[in-house]
């Protein structure tokens, strides 16, 4: 499949740690809450990772990552109990020590009052040495910046609060448009005419995604990339194709 | 945090290949059905990767997770059109060929009928050379078995049904007991107090979730493992060490 962005967007990676997730205790959010975002903005998520609350573990995803992408992100592991490990790690990952930071330490004091600020919450006050905060807008305890790595909270209130704050300050790429045509054809029905148009629009990532809706089968057909005019003409080709079909469509979704 | 699980155990890596995922367009539900099922019979699963349908980007993803895992599952790539490019990019990390299979041909042959078995349907019987065939109860095309990475759908009610196929052919591990206590408390309220308990229970993985509804904080305080009576006592220390302070206990979730 082609790449729908010019190389010159940026790229990010996402990387959720915790064992909850990988135990099918609690079902992600995160991992659609930042694509969306992301795509929005046209920066390309490129890759996704989900680690336990292992050290090694997250240090090797994180090192792997903030390499290969312009933006990593990471949500989980930054509260205040025994098994909050993702700022250590991270450090460890950038060969950095833990510090308290000053900034932080003053917002926990205000929320928390200086009398109930234990040493658990203080744990939140603790960054890799030179990072900076990222606003905490639900709760008190702030994400934190380090390099190119962003550090945020695991629940997907807070994670999407603190998301929204990053996107503002981070590199943009081109926009990406994008129509879907779902219609209850099967996939293999369309495949060859598909394959088709998508052969002339080598500049646009054409995808179809079947589906099962009360037993019955059809298809979503995405045409999506930056060129806005290519991905209307396909869009339109994909549409006369379908309809040539006899197929029932559902109307545009976008 | 301490694995929940003995060192015995089987362990597996799920990859769900897909630019929809990555664009936010589509939400994957596969993750969570995979993490169930498998905790389900005490297969650890590890590690879990998103990655787009770039040939060298699954390669990379498929030889890593293969070896370090008992078992590898993948979703997604594997339908008729152009971009279903899965089947030849695991080929490719096995270093095989693709060849078609016979059954997997006589399958489409009965599903399709004869006159309408189109390149494109012929697509789906396409496998690495010497893999197998998993059973799919909801359509026709099958998934696919080389050595121990077991290639699935994407379409999640496809993706389920064979994984429960799957499931019953694999190692199981030790069974995994859980127990959880949510209550209208903070997280750093008993942070200090969790962690003393965690650290009396090493073979135990005790992990807090903490949540936001309706403006309210809470926290969900979870005690898993494979020690049926471990599991069972620090869960009664948890209650009675929020009981204590008085917290909105939510009843037991198991």
């Amino acid at each position: 499949m082609n790449a729908p962005s010019p190389a010159s967007s940026p790229t990010a990676a996402l990387l959720i740690i915790g064992n909850e997730i990988l135990s099918g205790r609690t079902q992600d959010a995160n991992l659609h809450a930042a694509a969306t975002r992301l795509n929005a903005v046209g920066i390309v998520l490129k890759e996704v990772r989900v680690v336990a609350d292992i050290t090694a573990d997250i240090v090797e995803a994180v090192n792997i990552l903030r390499a290969r992408y312009t933006y990593l992100f990471t949500t989980g592991g930054i509260g205040p109990t025994h098994d909050d490990i993702t700022v250590d790690a991270i450090a460890s990952a950038f060969g950095v020590g833990v510090e308290e930071h000053p900034d932080a330490r003053a917002l926990l004091t205000r929320y928390y009052g200086v009398e109930n600020l234990t040493d658990a919450r203080l744990r939140m006050a603790r960054v890799p040495a030179g990072a900076t905060l990222i606003d905490n807008p639900v709760s008190a305890a702030p994400g934190i910046k380090i390099a190119n790595v962003y550090i945020m909270a695991g629940v997907p209130k807070i994670m999407q609060a603190m998301m929204d704050t990053i996107i503002l300050t981070l590199r943009h790429g081109a926009k990406i448009h994008s129509r879907t045509l779902s219609a209850y054809i099967a996939e293999s029905a369309i495949a060859h005419d598909f394959g088709a148009i998508a052969a002339r629009y080598p500049q646009l990532d054409l995808g179809s995604y079947p589906w099962v809706k009360d037993a019955r089968f059809g298809t979503a057909l995405v045409s999506r990339g930056t060129d806005e005019q290519a991905v209307s003409q396909a869009a339109d080709e994909i549409r006369q194709m379908v309809e040539s079909r006899g197929a029932d469509i559902i109307p545009w979704e976008g």
